[in-house]
């Protein structure tokens, strides 16, 4: 297995994949792997001749206050984990790589990067789509896999790939859930004990909005998003930042419960904010 | 010769050209070509298996009120031109194939795009490194080859190009001139027979500012630059948007006038705007 530190390495890694005739898939990651990622990789080794994984912790997607410094790093576990799967390359960039002395050529995504996490996180997804650009310059991914747990981001980069013609295919994969059910996040890792417990009330919550949209009874949404709100606030640890019902591709807020559509929710649990989603296919 | 009109065929022909290991030459254009498009096309021939040429009016590099409406086309021409020489396609976009309705993700390259033209021209140099990441992303090129005439557009697109990584070398190629000294650019149809005349002067205060660095009687920056501006005020027809000397490489401002400077202009001859350049090694 490649451990590469450089772009121009990188790069030069890919070009022999790739002249070569192999297909290259691609799951970018901030590290601190869990079986969530580990899912994107294997579902990459099935789909791919080739499977590249990068580790770097993008300064450009944090906001002043957030938890950039703290965010957590396990260099040897992310190896060993890796390791047990057929991956031909891990991509180590540090931040000086990525982001050298005077750097200051910014994507801006658009209105799409301001609505839901993009509200109360600005230029998050700006971030995520500047990395995300370079990484794709740097890996030239046939596909590249991303965790419907950040479902915004997924949508984000599905249409940065459109709109600047990036030629890699975007592939969600489903949430990987612990078993009691919370949604597997390297943010998990900052939950004390009691506040672990209170974390599993966001699927509880989406569960339970799922079942008052298909119970048909419910055709309002601002009745459903009242009555997830209210069943989210019944634990005094959680503090919610949003409940949103959207189109799951577009990210349009919903008029009617009818159809396909995503409950998305973003909670402040002490100091960590964490997000869960469900899609409903209610046609 | 391919005449391709969407994204997803160059994409196409592209990876065929790449699979079978040939090297690819770009050489976007905004049409209405010239020969100094023609000596890009050249080199471009020269140096690589494969040459694509694009002809695309990118409306996200003007400004309102600018000209993108009555901006020069020839088709007919272009493809004459073009089929003179070895060239394996054209790419001819249409705009709703480049910027769809609902289009929302521009490239901001920072304080380079704010200086020089960047300052009259607001938002074009965001305009042109989208575009430029666009293409690149349709047509994946070995090397892309750019005219020295737009010095900050080059300065730019390298820029980006390192900064987002593409993985594509940026050649700058010398001005092309008229006989009479004229930059060669498609906006100089625009000319009426008199300010045709007065255009050359652009690149007789250029040459003017040369001889007076060359002489090594000029310590002082402000000093030449009031030089040539007094030179250009001599013609009544010409309006001086700038006069600047800088690093060619960096744009940034010089100090002394010794080592390698940049002199360059933008003036207006009625309702066209002229740039010109040259660069000096006073080493």
């Amino acid at each position: 297995m490649h451990v590469i530190k450089t772009v121009k390495a990188m790069q030069a890694l890919s070009r022999t994949f790739r002249s070569s005739g192999r297909t290259i898939g691609f799951v970018p990651t901030m590290g601190s792997l869990h079986e969530g990622h580990m899912s994107l990789l294997r579902r990459s080794t099935e789909e791919n001749d080739v499977t590249i994984v990068s580790i770097f912790i993008n300064p450009t997607q944090f906001g002043p206050g957030e938890d950039f410094n703290r965010y957590p790093k396990d260099h040897k576990g992310d190896m060993e984990k890796i390791s047990t799967l057929p991956v031909e390359a891990v991509f180590l960039p540090d931040v000086s790589e990525m982001y050298p002395k005077g750097f200051s050529t910014f994507i801006y995504v658009g209105g799409i990067g301001n609505i839901l996490c993009g509200a109360s996180r600005p230029d998050h997804f700006n971030g995520v789509a500047t990395i995300v650009t370079k990484l794709f310059n740097s890996v030239a991914p046939d596909r590249a896999y991303f965790g419907q747990k950040d479902l915004q981001q997924a949508v984000v980069i599905k249409k940065l790939v459109q709109e600047l013609n990036f030629d890699t295919e975007i592939v969600l994969c489903p949430i990987v859930r612990e078993s009691d059910g919370l949604a597997m996040s390297s943010r998990n890792s900052y939950l004390s004990d009691e506040e672990r417990k209170s974390a599993i009330i966001l699927n509880k919550a989406l569960q339970y909005g799922k079942a008052l949209i298909m119970s048909g009874k419910e055709g309002d949404i601002s009745s459903v998003k009242g009555k997830i709100a209210a069943f989210l606030a019944s634990d005094p640890l959680v503090r919610i930042d949003y409940i949103e019902l959207v189109h799951p591709e577009s990210l349009e807020q919903v008029d009617t419960i009818n159809g396909t559509v995503a409950i998305c929710l973003a909670v402040n649990i002490g100091k960590t904010r964490l997000i869960d989603n469900t899609i409903i296919n209610n046609g």
